[in-house]
């Protein structure tokens, strides 16, 4: 089969590998339908993060079930499934807790950006839809896998509640799942912080009530005036740069908090922003499977449309002008077809 | 009037200091009937914050109401009162989303180790209870000027939740409230960290299931054991040290939560424990005004006794040597009587 490897920066290749197979009765193989870049997978691909050897990539995914081993009793083969980017049992004590993405048997996966995928756990990570869904909800579904449900996890984490007036810092893939899930959650006013007129337009159409252009000082005072001069009872933190971390903090109302989901560049938290004026973070890589079954739901009745955040759609041969697209910001995300 | 003065380190003085007086339509002057020293006046006393230039000391007390402002309506003179440990107008809107700590109008006070004090914002500030307390209550009333709401807080700030698993880091008063607070609050198992008998003793009295004395990497792993390798769901760190906020970050399951109310002097948070183990991390000074009417009830009806946390009462002449009690660790937390 063919999937794609990172070899250094910028150096993305879609090679032939070696079919996955069932390798533990948990196991299942999935044939993807449509796969996707992350913009955590960028940090390699700039070489901000290194590669030491050439590493398959990718962990977003949904597909066809092609096998499964003999333990498993929820998905079989044939049926359409979405897994999350980490994969979990759904039985140990941190799963019960909710902290799926912690899971005490929890693995990545050896590249989904691929044709097939060998799917560890895979009771606890699979999800199938009733039936094949729509191509035209496709997107959406496969949004699931990490994008959506790390949005919100944001919320979430940020305690947004009916009423709340939230602020989200970011506007890629991850910001405007965000807004979109304060909006879901019933969130009485969404700022979002963006610049581009395009992701501007997504935001307002998945709930955004406000944008604010502005970053840095400026940014904290247009939230500011925007909010009475008190701040946001909750701010989503979608991008995980020093900058952006400062900023989300800074647009929280004292007493508020903030959801931070943006993988983490970040030298030293300002705990400054944080004690005094009674400002929490609490965050991580999301919990896919503790948020699947209704988010799925919400997507399969066509009640929120997470899948408008792909702006581009390659075949997966051309994976490595996905990556430029998303690197030069040609494109906010990119769904691969195999 | 006497009121305390710290002039350096280790120089704390009781001295003759003019009577306050009503300032402005929103004030109270309350004439102390009880007082005390908190541990983070002794920040101060042990040379790690500055003394300046010679400053009236200490921000809890429970008295008797001498005169009010023109505006003042919810108390009147010879009311028996307590106030937080900062002033807050109850009306703002930090105030009404419960962030009291942060009031856009909050102020502290001008030394209240004193016989007369000067209260801003009274009505926001002070509760009246019903008729004058029985002398065994004081302690008891006295101990929600701060360090009962401040160990609520954590345990609130911990999202403690009936049948959450709470560790407790520091069993200093703070600590000690912290432990009752997280009883209250339906915890189904309490660990209380600490290493000295009399404490761990009080802490059983406030519902701690358990006692770690270790600390460090043997104090994690001492509640691992206790959590079937999880670790707690929250955790209330109390103290405010690097040490001790990674001893809370670590003692929390993935997916927990810290509360953080130990004046922090901490270096640099340590993000490693945060982010990929969805650790969050809230706090900051309690919003008395928030949690005491219903404390207050709780205190006066029996339900608890957080005044146990003093051990020692000294006359206010000897406020010297209360601080002295503590930082020698003679005691956990020294009452004042002027």
């Amino acid at each position: 089969m063919r999937g794609t490897v990172i070899h250094g920066p910028r150096d993305v290749r879609l090679e032939e590998r070696p079919d996955p197979t069932i390798l533990a009765p948990t196991d299942a193989v999935v044939r993807t339908v449509a796969t996707c870049v992350c913009g955590s997978d960028l940090w390699r691909y700039r070489g901000i993060q290194p590669v030491t050897k050439p590493t398959p990539i990718g962990h977003e995914y949904v597909g066809v079930v092609e096998a499964v081993g003999a333990d498993v009793t929820t998905v079989r083969p044939g049926q359409f499934v979405v897994g999350g980017f980490l994969t979990s049992d759904n039985t140990c004590p941190l799963c019960r807790a909710g902290a799926h993405a912690n899971c005490q048997n929890g693995t990545g996966y050896n590249g989904c950006q691929s044709e097939l995928i060998r799917v560890q756990n895979a009771d606890g990570t699979l999800l199938a839809t009733p039936d094949t869904p729509d191509a035209a909800l496709v997107p959406s579904v496969l949004a699931l896998s990490d994008v959506m449900c790390t949005g919100w996890h944001a919320a979430v984490c940020a305690d947004v509640r009916p009423g709340s007036t939230v602020v989200v810092v970011g506007d890629g893939a991850v910001g405007l799942s965000g807004v979109l899930a304060a909006a879901q959650l019933g969130a009485g006013r969404v700022i979002a912080m963006s610049r581009h007129a395009d992701r501007q337009a997504i935001a307002r159409d998945f709930g955004a009530t406000d944008v604010v252009a502005e970053r840095g000082d400026a940014g904290v005072e247009a939230v500011l005036e925007l909010t009475g001069g008190v701040g946001a009872d909750a701010v989503l933190e979608c991008v995980g740069t020093d900058d952006s971390v400062v900023q989300a903090l800074r647009c929280a109302r004292p007493g508020g908090m903030v959801g931070w989901v943006g993988v983490p560049h970040v030298t030293d938290l300002p705990q400054e922003h944080m004690f005094w004026r009674n400002v929490g973070l609490r965050g991580g890589p999301a919990p896919v499977r503790a948020y699947l079954p209704d988010l799925l739901a919400t997507v399969l009745d066509g009640e929120i449309d997470p899948g408008r955040v792909f702006d581009l759609t390659l075949p997966l041969d051309e994976v490595a002008e996905a990556y430029a697209a998303m690197d030069e910001r040609r494109a906010t995300k990119v769904l691969l077809r195999p």
